[in-house]
């Protein structure tokens, strides 16, 4: 099982447009701190699915017929923006199984081209995709959003943005497990009250507190948090690392 | 006044995802085949408008301040899908004149970050940009869409798409004047029955019939009008030309 980040940016991305704080400026000159619409590529044998389609540049990033598929955790643009384009492709169908939304993005369901989106997850509901067993989790967000627990002979992956915090029965679905890396929405640096929607750094670290995690990587990062993180006074707990466009981790 | 093609595709752009037709082969290996969302940069003076934001590299292509503001056609998602990250830019505001349209794109109303949609174009109204005349034509199409008329001192520029035809007010408009150069929707090659909410080249010669043009340029190119231009026994009235992408006009 292999995953690579193909971007880690809240839907600003990074650097934020006219945005002249420390952490765009670092980005603006060195492609390394860039961050692109938050989504992985998660790969098990011959099978390659795509987490999320807010890049815009899938049709070149994937010849056809390299992805077996799209997981979408949810139907926010910088989820989904992606598909405006693909969809548009021709002779064949492109499974994209998310949560059941009525809206979905846009006009997508309207016209959805060449994307099968038929086949909805149910909450916790496992499916077989070649020999990953993949777990659909409902995670706390302004839209129908699951996170995904990807599960191999090798070891397990937990995916877990956009949120804020967990509801209960995730939480206590996935308190079972060990997991290997788990992959959190922290959107801003510690606020002093708990924010919407998406996580701040503290209630990212609460949120998997009671989890067994051996490494946990943050995500979805916004530009506040990389500034917060630029400074020396600040530190992370050890076992908690921050995501960066194109990392790659595998079993 | 100078006017760049930005993209001169329909909404699969050019070459088509997984398409093997001719035209898709040759835009995959020469770039200069290559049709992205129809869009256009009009210069004149120090002002430079963006006439429709398809386009999703619009941050890289225009740096903060370099544009005057925006003008949409419409809001279908290959002429807006491009504001979807733009909008989250700070501390500025980038005007966005378009029709008026309930519902616009996406969540661009609900969420316009530094977009500033207030001030949509009335049918038929003229605005002084720069020193730039520019007025307000509807168009046929399914979704509110106006085509714009550019005057200067040095010429005249009508833009327009996406459309089938013309309504009887918007040539009535544009019969008593000269056009240096007529841009218009030509999605497909001649057809049997006149297609909905875009031109074939049947249609798009005779809108243009009673008009006075000097140049008249054809733009939103679907693959199919491509294969057949591809034909040496298909040919064009002397005075029409195909747009292809970074073209310029200039006066």
């Amino acid at each position: 099982m292999k995953l690579t980040f193909l971007g880690t940016g809240d839907s600003a991305q990074m650097p934020v447009y006219n945005c002249q704080c420390p952490a765009c400026r670092r980005a603006h000159n060195d492609e390394q701190y860039v961050r692109r619409p938050c989504s992985v590529l998660i790969q098990s044998g011959k099978d390659q699915w795509l987490v999320d389609s807010g890049r815009m540049d899938l049709c070149r990033l994937f010849s056809p017929g390299s992805l077996s598929g799209i997981l979408q955790t949810h139907y926010h643009a910088d989820h989904a923006q992606g598909l405006l384009h693909l969809r548009w492709g021709v002779d064949m169908k492109i499974p994209v199984y998310g949560p059941p939304d009525e809206s979905g993005f846009a006009d997508l369901y309207k016209h959805p081209g060449i994307l099968d989106f038929s086949r909805p997850f149910a909450a916790f509901e496992t499916r077989l995709l070649g020999d990953m067993q993949v777990t659909a989790l409902p995670l706390v967000h302004s839209k129908p959003c699951f996170g995904y627990l990807f599960e191999t002979e090798r070891g397990a992956i937990a995916y877990l943005t956009d949120t804020v915090g967990l509801p209960e029965q995730t939480r206590h679905y996935l308190s079972g497990r060990q997991l290997d890396y788990c992959i959190v929405d922290c959107s801003y640096p510690p606020q002093e009250h708990t924010p919407r929607n998406h996580n701040d750094l503290n209630s990212a670290l609460e949120m998997c507190e009671p989890l067994n995690i051996k490494n946990l990587l943050l995500t979805h990062i916004g530009h506040k948090m990389d500034n917060w993180l630029m400074s020396f006074s600040n530190t992370l707990p050890a076992h908690v690392g921050v995501a960066r466009d194109a990392q790659v981790l595998a079993f």
